[in-house]
């Protein structure tokens, strides 16, 4: 947009799937089986990151058991948990966790990531999902996912609550004056009485406001509820675009939305995923991305996919293409823009549903790429300077080794290139991704009182 | 009860208050009045009371912002995530942290307390809550706190589906067969679909059984409700006795309760709180205690005591005492046996407001105890060996200062009584306390139906 290449810093973010994002990495000789339970294995993961100069490690996650246990580890442990593990083992590097709006209450939610922030010295990072899915609904008291547009209500309120609650403390409120035994001045600590659709919150958080503000606010819907979303709100956007024209496309839209509410556009981030397989030679890289694709168990790749489609598993014929009279983005109330991903792909190369199955198992939908370190390196430069993104959110397909060869491989291809960071030079999470801490909306109230009363 | 002092083992929790129990801690000299937002902080007491071997520390917690900013320090950061990171810089001591029942949902909270399981290895304990006061419920949609009783029922279904969400990975339920692509074994993943009165939750939980199987279940509340709970949930109860009868009347009561639900006694620990103000001498440590009496604010503790009894601040007379027509715990719908000892104490006492406030500055109606090491001891030998305690919830006045006193000090005068562990046995925080680990309610379940389709 408006920045030219030489003011801008790439950023890169690690994309912590436990054992690799390739759905078949656990069965690799090589693989911990069970690395997704073992909290060693995540420290040692982020320990690399920094190791790389990353801006953040980042954790997905939902309430539910994902798909079938046979296919593939399922456990997740509380990402909160895991990250306040690796902050303890790390000293700079941003800490990431998703978190749904649709099944926690903002008072508890955002007293945790205020509390990581603290415990970190400024390193949390909030990715706000709404969470799809009837299964994950079926924990929380509801039969089925509540309609998309409704999901995304409750998320933009929740947020509004979130920033109250960080904000009720300001940040000179603790006075600490052991002598006249005050120890914070009540008068700078807000309860707001919030009474909204969605939420009534009397305030104020119980945690003074944290090092950073608040915790950066990231978001990773892609849908038009999503993306409006994310140009109302987040600092940071993770996507997931296969090709460099969409990617272009979707960075231009979302600068555009972000620049029609009124903010800057250069203070909303947009990270696409990128599934890099790397070897020392391309035809290496495309072996190890093969043999991966043939430890997809495709009966249950099957299940999984049908599944998304509503279908059952017998309706897809794994060396057939996709049917014809698929439901469009509109009747899905689930992952609404992977889904047509999904389906435009499978369209657009007339893949066979185990061809899919392949494809997908890498990278969900996201760009995977097979090649060199200096390939994969091209491929960022390409996609950085002509504007289609302002970094990438790097997942290997592949864990620890994936995270290891790019960062002693590919990161300093970027370094000499002059692309990234050579050490950190910022102690916060938004310090790293060049984002200024935020204001807080009491204290520009009250400015505004002094203001009004003084004329 | 039926244990002979021989074969009983004390056991000691350290009840970790940022800067000590004593409300004017943070006014003392040596105290950093921000201690209560630093993690460094909670490590280096966890660590200490590592060193004297105790059983565990302990998070008490309320989502609410609670007292009066000006009067001491107020910002507590969430449990979960602190003992979690005490968890990464020690290796043996339990970890409980205090959870609201009234104001969690089940999925998330079992979810969080089995990953901490998981990532300090088998070592965390829930002192289960249902959270007293108006103002908490205000953060959480509501107008006012729901009633005592209702609390107590929605607590109990609630620990109900976390069992349930706990239990619902067997032990063996993880295969990673990576030659035959089976992670693991859907028939050992259950799936439980409980809908009851408060909640409605399908599982199973994402988080495969953990070590301990599931949490530590700890309790704290004496009312008749509390006991009632405690009777058929917990396995170890935290309590204030003031004195010793009283002590030795609720010890024998829990007891006589939990064999008449048909668990057996000796598996639930009960546990008073202690205030030990340690000094060289008798002489020295009462001169320390009234000094931290002299450095309360007395209008603030005013405010405070006025609101648990229904007043207004100038309805107490702070050279009074208590005035004569207060309402009965009957009337009070929050912290009720708390309130009741605090009444009986003034009474008993003939206190006035400031004489009670002093009292109260210290342990908010625990036992508070000022003395030399040696009568520390002597005291818990006593309670321990006439059968009021199996153990004691340390609470020190002042911290680090009163904690590495009482690990310096009173641990090594209870080893040489062998009254105490020398060192740990055990790895787990159900170990330490000699606690079984609990049986897996669905393969029980599996073993009747199995036996049923025999017959």
């Amino acid at each position: 947009m408006t920045n030219t290449p030489e003011d801008r810093t790439l950023h890169l973010n690690a994309f912590l799937m436990p054992i690799g994002h390739h759905e078949a990495a656990w069965r690799l000789p090589e693989s911990d089986p069970n690395a997704n339970l073992d909290i060693g294995h995540y420290i040692s993961l982020a320990q690399t990151a920094e190791r790389g100069k990353f801006d953040s490690v980042f954790l997905a996650d939902s309430p539910v058991l994902m798909g079938v246990p046979e296919r593939r580890p399922s456990g997740k442990l509380e990402p909160t948990i895991i990250l306040t593990a690796i902050g303890a083992a790390t000293s700079k590097i941003g800490l990431i966790a998703t978190a749904s709006t649709s099944y926690n209450e903002p008072y508890n939610l955002a007293r945790r990531f205020a509390s990581l922030d603290i415990v970190s010295g400024g390193r949390a990072g909030w990715n706000i999902v709404t969470t799809a899915g009837d299964d994950a609904a079926r924990n929380f008291g509801l039969d089925g996912v509540p309609a998309h547009k409704t999901r995304y209500q409750r998320a933009a309120e929740f947020v509004e609550v979130s920033t109250k609650l960080w904000d009720s403390w300001e940040d000179d409120a603790i006075v600490a004056d052991k002598e006249s035994a005050v120890h914070s001045d009540s008068a700078k600590v807000h309860r707001f009485d919030h009474d909204g659709e969605f939420f009534k919150v009397a305030g104020p958080l119980n945690v003074p406001r944290s090092p950073q503000g608040y915790p950066l606010l990231v978001q990773a819907g892609s849908s038009e509820n999503g993306k409006d979303f994310a140009a109302l709100y987040s600092e940071a956007i993770f996507t997931a675009q296969p090709t460099f024209e969409e990617g272009k496309a979707f960075y231009d839209d979302v600068k555009d939305r972000v620049a029609k509410v009124g903010r800057n556009p250069d203070q909303v981030l947009i990270l696409p995923g990128i599934v890099p397989v790397i070897g020392d030679t391309e035809e290496h890289a495309r072996e190890l991305d093969a043999e991966l694709a043939r430890l997809i168990s495709p009966e249950y790749a099957r299940a999984q996919l049908a599944e998304r489609f509503g279908l059952a598993p017998e309706e897809l014929d794994l060396d057939r293409e996709l049917p014809e009279d698929l439901p469009s983005e509109d009747e899905i109330e689930g992952a609404k823009s992977r889904y047509t991903l999904i389906v435009q792909l499978a369209r657009r190369e007339n893949l066979t549903v185990r061809e899919l199955i392949a494809r997908l198992g890498g990278g969900r939908g996201h760009r995977t790429f097979a090649g060199t370190a200096e390939q994969v390196a091209d491929t960022i430069e390409h996609w950085f300077r002509s504007g289609a993104a302002d970094g990438f959110n790097i997942m290997p397909a592949v864990l620890p080794s994936g995270l290891e060869l790019f960062v002693d491989r590919v990161v300093p291809i970027l370094q000499e290139r002059g692309l990234f960071r050579t050490d950190y030079t910022e102690t916060t999470l938004r310090g790293h991704y060049g984002l200024p801490r935020p204001d807080n909306q009491f204290v520009v109230d009250a400015n505004i009182r002094v203001a009004a009363s003084a004329t």
